[in-house]
């Protein structure tokens, strides 16, 4: 039955649909929070590919943004928004357990970045940040479309 | 000089151009922010015009996002981001002084909304509002482009 809701659901999603406007609003949310948390994300990711010079107050001030922002996606995942602008997969309407089980993952793993940003070196700061996308990318991997 | 200046990037910027990733980032960066801090003064709105009851812990949380958020479109204003989907006026660039003037403003605005959403009661939220909502409009009117 499950599995007849999702290819269900999948099938729907892959049609043009009129879309309630509060439901792409909620999409919109969403996805802004990723694209900002991303963008923050990407300047800790230069200063650990050696691109830009370690900057202990800027990568701190970048991964606090990055926790802080790391909260606010979910509640752009209401029901009504499993299709339109979005790669989320209907799996995360069907998984939910899974699905926040990985978000609050990542959001952890965010926060012991910026713990590291505050408290450690450069060192230090690398393995929090792998650690830290490997947690986006579990989520990805699961439950977002491919482009 | 300077309306030279800007007739002749609006020209540019009505121009398909093949645009640097780097300043694609940064205008979805600050669209991005702006969709956020939106998504949240909107649910603020929702309890202004009595669609959605008064409560004051979530109005605290909404305000409190939306002043955070309100520190962020600034850096996706950089050289370079003057053309691409974006509906930025070529004058932020020409009159910095009088957009920082307006962001500035916006920002107390948005800070005094927060302070008072946690020690006032709904009537005074209402107009915190209302004075925050003018001094977002201010900026709109003068450096956004209609749709």
């Amino acid at each position: 039955m499950k599995w007849f809701a999702i290819i269900l659901l999948t099938l729907i999603s892959s049609v043009a649909i009129a879309q309630d406007p509060k439901s792409e609003q909620l999409i919109k949310h969403r996805r802004a929070a990723f694209t900002l948390m991303s963008s923050y994300f990407s300047r800790i990711l230069n200063v650990v590919d050696g691109e830009v010079d370690y900057d202990k107050s800027s990568v701190v001030q970048n991964a606090k943004n990055v926790e802080m922002l790391s909260k606010l996606p979910w509640i752009g995942f209401a029901p009504g928004t499993e299709f339109g602008d979005t790669r989320a997969k209907p799996e995360i309407w069907f998984e939910e357990d899974e699905f926040e089980k990985l978000a609050v993952d990542m959001q952890n793993k965010v926060r012991a970045l910026r713990v590291t940003a505050e408290t450690g070196d450069a060192g230090q700061v690398k393995v929090a940040f792998i650690t830290a996308r490997k947690s986006c990318g579990a989520c990805h991997d699961r439950f977002r479309k491919k482009e």
